[in-house]
């Protein structure tokens, strides 16, 4: 199912007869309205609530009867490696056959083999495999997609990656926000010289794309197998010199304290953090850095350890939840199941869940804009075939989207 | 993505340019055939292997370029609850905010909610309500699918479902087997008395579906909170009587040596088998019992005891993977999926997960014309937008089927 192009905003329209999971402030649980409507005016919500309220001005607005179903704010997916070339299913059986990760190296595996295939793909050819999967998340109901740059390594692809990012969002109705992950691993070349690579590439590259306009945000991977927090300040020094906010891939594997540098440079988010610990989480609601929890690297890598869902809760942190789409350790394009992974593995509860892929996740890419549906927000919904949005979360992968609504287009 | 139907067999068709995974006896992992070519007159298979293998005589007929494709046998789903009203959402979020089981029974949860659900379904709205999953199935190349009864647990609602079961058959272009599970729970009104239950109202329901040519196998759940191995004894004594083949719901949550009574009766499949231990694999291996695999019942459940995969391997038993699709503990529609759950969870191969959904489980459901891309066998083909078959259980549940084939017609 490919969701059509934008064919112009509607002017002025009203959804009737919905169940509506308004995620914004109230006292029911998703804020849900029952019998409720929307009005819409060109690219944005005018009036949301129960239709017996609705004022008369929008009466005679055009309607559309939704019979019952439920409405949300569109998704989101705040964490995303979707722009990249090839795929690692041999690596994944190879490794189910006995491979040792030794084995896996020496046949040309890991992430180098993303790199390698990133590298030698065209714009094109690597716009053209990232396509089904935007379209998969398209199908999903989702309107805004993080992508990040990182299988390049070198100057030239990270500027590559992102430019892929852009036409994305100009070709598909959906909003694209890009990252700049240069400090994602270091490459062959540079083995050894982490801190060359940081000076020698990283920063260089992050300054053109800057340059470019390619940059929303920029991200590193702090972990023994990534960079040292010494070296993502350096990185984070200098998006804060370009004035672009930072997030950071800290506590995956292991505590380096990297969530705490991240609260510490107000980085928009931390991501992974199953091995966060009680001064991480402190420091990240001292900051308002959203954690970004990413269930299908979890449950792919078969971590035992998930994140402090409780701690989050107890410090009022409002927790995001995304696909971490990647072919290394999630190879998955349904937020669905990321939702259903965070209920199943991590114990979050539906409402959590759907707050992490709308509200959250916005908050997490620092849009204001759009995951609640409320007067002066981005028209972006998703219409549902279900009852209830528990729903959402019970389905494994279940895809039961009606329709969906990006900037007030159909 | 809906499949269309049927529109009647191409006479005679050669599918070219395929990387064929015929999953037939061969050196040659998943039987692969690069360069490969499948001949098709009607709706059968007449010649595969590789093009430039290809006997004149098929040289003529309308060639179909697949441009590298993989094709691999149409996936078989051998296990589920597919028909079945209503759904469990609630019961989920309630368990996720902390319910406790008697207080999801106080509420109507549980089985007794589908339960009630079915019986006050007419026949067209569990159809209805059934539409979407099967859709699924079949968007992801699945053309042979078992349904079983054992939501009903009343004579009326049994035989209902299997209705709905054999429209399904009707109306879509799958190919059904229906599977009386009369014995899957005792209803309320007979809590307490379960033999008289199954004298009362099973073994009379499993007689007149019989005789309404309803049921294609029969099935019990045979755990302390379902039968008794005595009680599906009888059972499985009557489908003897009537001619029919059985399969078991066996050592899910304890060992009450229900496989190996299964295997006493020739069953088909015996299925969870978390619980098994060795005498029971040896009892299946001599019986030729094949052991369905329900992957992601284990995931929802959070069980942390797989089946005994190796003893599997060491026996030489075929391994089958199903949905197990149903609202209680796998509100799932992804046979790939489950294919990927297989191997993360159970750590079977990405090829062992393709026979799982191919070879072995048509051998579960006892079908010998589907499964395997060879001369005589039904053309029941899948083609990917894959290179290679381990990509098919290496995506988290991700869709990637370009076309399906059921019985030659596209
Ligand atoms: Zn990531
Ligand atoms: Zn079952």
């Amino acid at each position: 199912m490919t969701s059509i192009r934008n064919e112009g905003p509607l002017q002025q329209s009203v959804l009737v007869n919905a169940q509506i999971a308004t995620m914004g402030p109230s006292a029911t649980p998703y804020g849900l309205i029952e019998g409720g409507a929307v009005a819409i005016e060109n690219n944005k919500v005018t009036w949301c609530g129960p239709l017996a309220d609705m004022p008369q001005p929008f009466e005679p607005w055009r309607q559309r009867n939704l019979e019952g179903r439920l409405v949300t704010p569109a998704l989101v997916d705040c964490h995303t490696h979707i722009v990249h070339a090839g795929n690692r299913a041999k690596e994944f059986e190879m490794r189910l056959n006995g491979a040792t990760y030794e084995d896996i190296a020496r046949a040309g595996g890991g992430i180098v083999s993303t790199v390698t295939a990133t590298r030698a793909a065209s714009e094109d050819e690597l716009f053209a495999s990232a396509a089904p999967r935007v379209e998969d998340l398209i199908a999903e109901g989702v309107c805004t997609l993080e992508i990040k740059s990182g299988y390049g390594l070198d100057f030239e692809t990270e500027l590559k990656m992102l430019r892929v990012a852009r036409r994305i969002g100009a070709h598909y109705p959906i909003r694209v926000r890009t990252t700049f992950l240069g400090a994602h691993a270091t490459p062959e070349a540079y083995k050894g010289y982490d801190d060359r690579y940081i000076d020698e590439v990283c920063i260089p590259a992050l300054e053109a794309a800057q340059a470019e306009g390619l940059v929303d945000a920029v991200d590193g991977f702090c972990e023994s197998i990534g960079f040292t927090p010494d070296q993502i300040k350096r990185v984070f020094s200098k998006a804060k010199d370009l004035g672009l906010p930072v997030k950071l891939h800290a506590e995956q594997l292991s505590n380096l304290g990297g969530a705490a540098l991240a609260a510490h440079y107000n980085a928009l988010s931390a991501d992974h953090l199953e091995y966060l610990d009680d001064a991480g989480v402190s420091a990240m609601a001292r900051s308002g850095t959203i954690p970004v929890l990413l269930p299908s690297a979890y449950y792919f890598l078969r971590d035992t350890q998930p994140p402090p869902i409780q701690s989050f809760r107890d410090a009022g942190l409002p927790m995001a939840i995304a696909t971490d789409c990647n072919p290394g350790s999630s190879p998955m394009t349904s937020l669905l199941l990321a939702m259903n992974m965070a209920c199943t593995l991590f114990r979050m509860t539906p409402e959590e869940a759907l707050a992490g892929t709308t509200r959250n996740a916005a908050a997490a890419l620092g849009l204001k804009d759009t995951g609640i549906i409320a007067p002066g927000f981005r028209a972006d919904l998703a219409i549902w075939n279900a009852q209830h949005p528990a729903e959402l979360s019970y389905g494994i992968g279940i895809n039961c989207l009606h329709d969906r609504i990006f900037g007030g287009a159909v």
